[in-house]
């Protein structure tokens, strides 16, 4: 199962492995891997894009006519889709899998190119014990750049325990022997990197955060599948398992005092196995931007990146987000947010608290105070509005010397900056952002920590329509919430509720629709707004399908 | 209307000011005020407490034949309730006045005294041009203290605009002149402040805050009722109103440069009046405690307090909360909440990000990560679950000497302290508050900032079944959102709609349920548990009332 075998080889253009899978560039991919009883066939297509170690092809080499028809004839056919359908019989079983190989088109675009390399594949596989997860996504690249600054990637990843050094403990050995006598879990993941001042740390991110959270959850294998609470403490200095007994009350002297049996620890506080699984993939993050800012010289990393991944472990959804990428499940027609954005805005205060605690990282040249716009000289001594860390209401302060300088927190929406540099506050990379020829550095105010929503599959009936929706900012920046659930419910409907392809369609239609349609007041949405220049990428994953149906 | 005038003269028995009231001690007052072109009469009833300056009352004293008949017998005869009814001619108008004095007890709870001071007094008003609001609320001393350490007040305030240095503008001359050619406006006033470590703080800010507000809303008179976008920055140095043209674009130049057309502020952000309010209420509160700081010496202020306070303002309610205490509006049955509780717990990352960043804050004795419980010295070089400032999960960490400091946050729920030592972390006053026999200030650790919520009443409709719930944590302990949505309604449809003393009812049914009663284990609520045993203070708000009906 871990070695990659390669159907088509075409480098960077359609490429299938089985065993573990992984892909970068403006592309999509879709991991299956072996899931309980079952091992299943995955696919990974891509298109007009470059695969890791792959030259990047000239799009305009792989579409050909398209091109040459120009803008407006190459968009229309370049809505056109193409489904291929393969039923490969594996290992005893067969398997229904669909591959959509999706539309590419190279577009003109104020005068430079937009790609919009958009690749999916459906895959369908039987499973009773787990609920069915369909991956169905699209990319796009606005042609920004050559590599696409926005990076998917999807998988199902094996997390084996971790071999103990003082041997396993007996009860828990029988449990999850998933995987040729290995012991161990899977999670299903997706994720959506959007990179910024160069594709690197997106890239490096897309390939390795799945690993890290995996690394995170190999001490947790034992304990995840006991349902006794964790230990709070583990016995032996091991990595594999607790050793703790549960119910045993401790006392609260050291070992000097004789143990007079009065309970311990009666401010112990309860953990759940859920917090362990936040705390290993906020740790997981982390993890991978140590590992960017060690690499990044070496692997020539550059930027940073923005980090939306969903993780699907034992019943349940964790979206984790650092960034201004967004989730939302869409549920009998109802919209519950899944993620929330980091911006200079909406993390002023911390950033705020931070410049007022350690003001040497403003390099005297810029204030903690915000002020709704740049003071001029003149106006010292007058009273301008203002406010500060403590601050979410304005008041009117007078001006001294010290305001003059720039605010560390400046404009309004998508135009805000934390010192006139960057517009997100949270993601990976980024460690040597400096503000502009100055030896400033960016990063001590930004955070690589996510923040980890969950969302339990179990505490409710899910129907064939209910999706979880991840974006990055491309496609909310000018589609809001409801309008994505107008569009999924509007596509959905005209589909049969068992078509795996009606989720890739969904992915397709919000993509294609909030890039627009070229007229000749530039890129234009239906409403006639302008539609996204940004890359745009769109994961919808059903929360109950075809497998699902009585 | 500014001089009082004592109707009643049992001090601290029943007080009845005109004008501008004011009350403090386990009791309740209510106040209304002139509003537009009608002046309000309004009372202030106090019960079983002491109000400044007056010697604090022996409760037995007042309470005779009560108190006799043992704790059984007042708590139901405490449950009576007492109406008296005014009609008092005023300045050539009438007005219905309510006042219903409700019960008092006192009662044996675990061997101590347990007050159940409770007062109301309900103003009815005929008010055309604003938003009818019926003052109604209950205040519990459970008998901690000889001061109820819960303090409560209201209030209509007048907003005088600060008289202008260099005259006023024309234009606005001509509004606001309500009160004897005095140019301002008014806002209605709630607030419960729950004090901790003594009354002190409590009692002053229940005098004061609502004064500090007043001052900090004094610039903003003409602004706030200029329907124009606030100004950014005042042209001259008066404290009267804007002179910066709203409309005339600037440059980005300060002057050194020719002006060149080039519309300058491009990135100036739209402050809203809305924001404005909420920095005056922000920036009261810093005041509010920077008064308790500097007069504690020479006032005797002790300890700290919750603070809760509800502002209605030109058609808006304004909740500012920095506590435990907690507001909910309950509207056709639904709960909207206008607070969350602000204590180790919701606050954890905040005070050990700043631990983190100021590590001397610790004084060498404490650790600002978080550990589920103590950790013995025994236990170095094991694994133990953790969390530090920036994680919401956990994960495990070998345990380091500097682990085995104390916990910055320790403890779970109502347990939960911050450096073992107070359990809230906003609020007002505990400049001097140390940790146990050490020279280490919590104070760096709690803000005295509220968060501010805004609920805008011209957005609804509102029946007379809808009401604002402000409750100090006494009511929160034992009785949940719900739970109290349950008792409105319940009270509420067994009164007439019109009748305003239906609401002071509910009040009552809220704080008489969250106490319970005595029984042989002790004070019990309907479902067995145990009772509130800590202050209860309770307003009960109409936001649709008589005034409203057709």
């Amino acid at each position: 199962m871990d070695e990659a075998v390669i159907l088509s080889v075409s480098p960077g253009w359609v490429c299938v492995h089985w065993g573990w899978c992984r892909f970068s560039g403006n592309l999509s991919a879709w991991g299956s891997s072996g899931d309980l009883q079952q091992t299943h066939l995955f696919l990974v297509t891509s298109l007009g894009g470059c695969l890791e170690g792959c030259s990047p092809l000239d799009p305009a080499a792989l579409v050909g006519a398209n091109t040459a028809a120009g803008p407006r004839s190459t968009h229309a056919t370049g809505l056109g889709h193409l489904l291929s359908r393969l039923l490969l019989p594996q290992a005893g079983q067969e398997y229904l899998q669909r591959a959509s190989l999706g539309m590419w088109g190279h577009e003109w675009r104020s005068g430079g190119t937009r790609d919009c390399g958009v690749a999916f594949a459906g895959v369908w596989c039987e499973r009773k014990s787990l609920y069915p997860l369909f991956p169905h996504g699209r990319v796009i690249n606005a042609g920004k750049s050559q590599h696409n600054e926005d990076q998917a990637c999807c998988e199902v990843v094996f997390v084996e325990r971790r071999p103990s050094l003082r041997g396993r403990l007996p009860s828990r050995e029988s449990s999850g022997e998933l995987d040729r006598g290995r012991k161990g879990f899977y999670f299903h993941y997706w994720a959506l990197f959007d990179g910024h001042a160069g594709s690197g740390a997106a890239v490096m991110a897309s390939k390795r955060l799945h690993l890290h959270i995996c690394e995170q959850l190999r001490d947790l294998v034992d304990i995840l599948q006991d349902p006794s609470p964790p230990p709070i403490c583990l016995l032996h200095d091991t990595r594999a398992g607790p050793a703790e007994p549960s119910r045993v009350p401790l006392t609260e002297d050291d070992g000097e005092v004789p143990n007079d049996a009065v309970p311990r620890f009666h401010l112990e506080k309860a953990v759940s196995h859920e917090s362990l699984v936040i705390g290993a993939i906020e740790n997981a993050f982390k993890h991978m931007d140590d590992q960017i800012e060690r690499e990044r010289s070496s692997q020539r990393l550059s930027g940073g990146c923005c980090a939306l991944a969903a993780v699907y472990l034992m019943g349940k959804f964790y979206v984790a987000n650092a960034g201004d990428s967004r989730a939302i499940i869409i549920r009998n027609g109802e919209i519950i947010p899944m993620s929330r954005e980091f911006t200079p805005e909406t993390e002023r205060q911390r950033l705020q608290f931070l410049a007022f605690l350690r003001p040497e990282l403003l390099g005297k040249e810029f204030t903690h105070l915000e002020f709704p716009r740049r003071i001029q000289p003149k106006e010292l001594g007058r009273k301008m509005l203002y406010r500060d860390q403590n601050m979410n209401g304005w008041a009117y302060k007078k001006i001294e010397e010290d305001d003059l300088k720039f605010p560390l927190i400046y404009g309004e929406g998508k135009k805000a900056r934390v010192m006139a540099t960057i517009g997100v506050t949270r993601g990976l990379g980024d460690h040597d952002l400096k503000v502009f020829s100055s030896n400033i550095h960016i990063k001590p105010f930004l955070s690589c920590f996510p923040e980890v929503r969950v969302y339990d599959l179990t505490q409710y009936e899910h129907c064939p329509d209910d999706v979880l929706v991840l974006g990055t900012d491309g496609l909310w920046d000018v589609t809001n919430d409801k309008e994505v659930a107008g569009v999924v419910m509007e596509v959905l409907t005209s589909y049969e509720p068992n078509d795996p392809c009606r989720y890739t369609m969904v992915a397709q239609e919000l993509v294609v629709r909030s890039r627009g349609v070229l007229k000749e007041r530039g890129w234009r949405l239906a409403n006639d707004k302008l539609g996204s220049g940004d890359d745009i990428s769109v994961f919808v994953i059903p929360l109950g399908g075809p497998g699902n149906y009585t």
